[in-house]
């Protein structure tokens, strides 16, 4: 079956609300079958995620990462995450990377690999997530936005997984940071490292 | 930190948009400092993801999913995911896979086991996707909604993890179903099966 027969034609839309924070969209579409709908989606600019990892570890023993804990509100719970934030306009992913860990955590890295893009969700958001990994991890001062709370937290590798299959780590985007970990110490994927100065691709 | 030194308390709210599809909501909250902000996030009922597992596979080697490839409007692009769905007013998360699965694929599982739970997008969204692994699948009429496309696929783990790794999945949900297909074939993860006629828990 070829992607022609499953896409959607765009016929008409509009942005149907813009609050303080989110904007949604909404087009009439053409389904295959020649038929129409609605898409309802959120209007978003593109995110990062970082996975921080002390030391030089390029193995579950000895692995170290750097987490958050944040109230997140349309939870009402406090979510352990890793670092991440929003692309600022005309920002390059790697660059908004290196900010957001600074500004969150007060680190800065010496070198940065990409593991790819996630998708948080399909049906009714058109965000999408970079997945940076950093190492070479220097402490330094905070910089948090007014109005910005969390702690951060350093804890191995395994407590992580642990915490990933007991039901404490469920955000999303740090359960695909641990999965891009176990891959690289499972050998199936290497990650490619890049000096933290070089140009983001 | 204590969790109390990170919460938000609400103040006032209500919904600002109720489309066709999506509902928002607006709420003022009192910060950890006493200053005030606004949080605006989707409504959501709760939706499920299903990882259908091919044989009685618990090694990586022999093992074969269903997927399904579907146009994702607001991605304007086919994405490779798991068969997911919302959950109906009162429905509980088991029968709504079973359900889900059914209609979008065919199949049918005489085994199911909960993975646990993840939340694709805390900072706007109060979505929770419950994860559940089917095996035993037995192949039968699929029962589309009106409007509804998409291509049902069999592959194999390997493939899989391929995917995830090479770009082609970007799926959250999806990317999440390969963390826990590893943790088991990695012994990390022990499934407990239930027949699919048991209650939900």
């Amino acid at each position: 079956m070829t992607d022609e027969s499953l896409r959607e034609h765009p016929v008409q839309g509009a942005e149907v609300f813009r609050g303080n924070f989110l904007r949604v969209r909404r087009d009439t579409v053409q389904l295959p079958d020649g038929t129409r709908t609605e898409r309802e989606y959120v209007l978003h600019p593109g995110a990062v995620v970082i996975i921080p990892v002390l030391g030089e570890a390029g193995d579950a023993a000895g692995c170290r990462v750097i987490l958050e804990r944040q109230y997140r509100y349309p939870m009402r719970q406090v979510i352990v995450e890793f670092p991440a934030g929003k692309l600022d306009p005309g920002e390059q992913a790697l660059a908004c990377a290196q900010r957001e860990l600074r500004e969150e955590t007060g680190y800065r890295a010496a070198e940065w690999a990409r593991a790819g893009q996630m998708h948080p969700l399909v049906a009714y958001s058109d965000e999408a997530i970079d997945i940076w990994l950093a190492r070479g991890l220097e402490a330094g001062p905070r910089q948090l936005d007014h109005g910005e709370f969390l702690q951060v937290i350093e804890t191995s590798c395994a407590q992580l997984m642990a915490w990933c299959r007991n039901g404490t780590v469920t955000d999303a985007k740090t359960l695909i940071g641990a999965f891009w970990l176990q891959q690289w110490f499972g050998g199936q994927w290497q990650p490619q490292w890049q000096p933290a100065g070089a140009q983001a691709p």
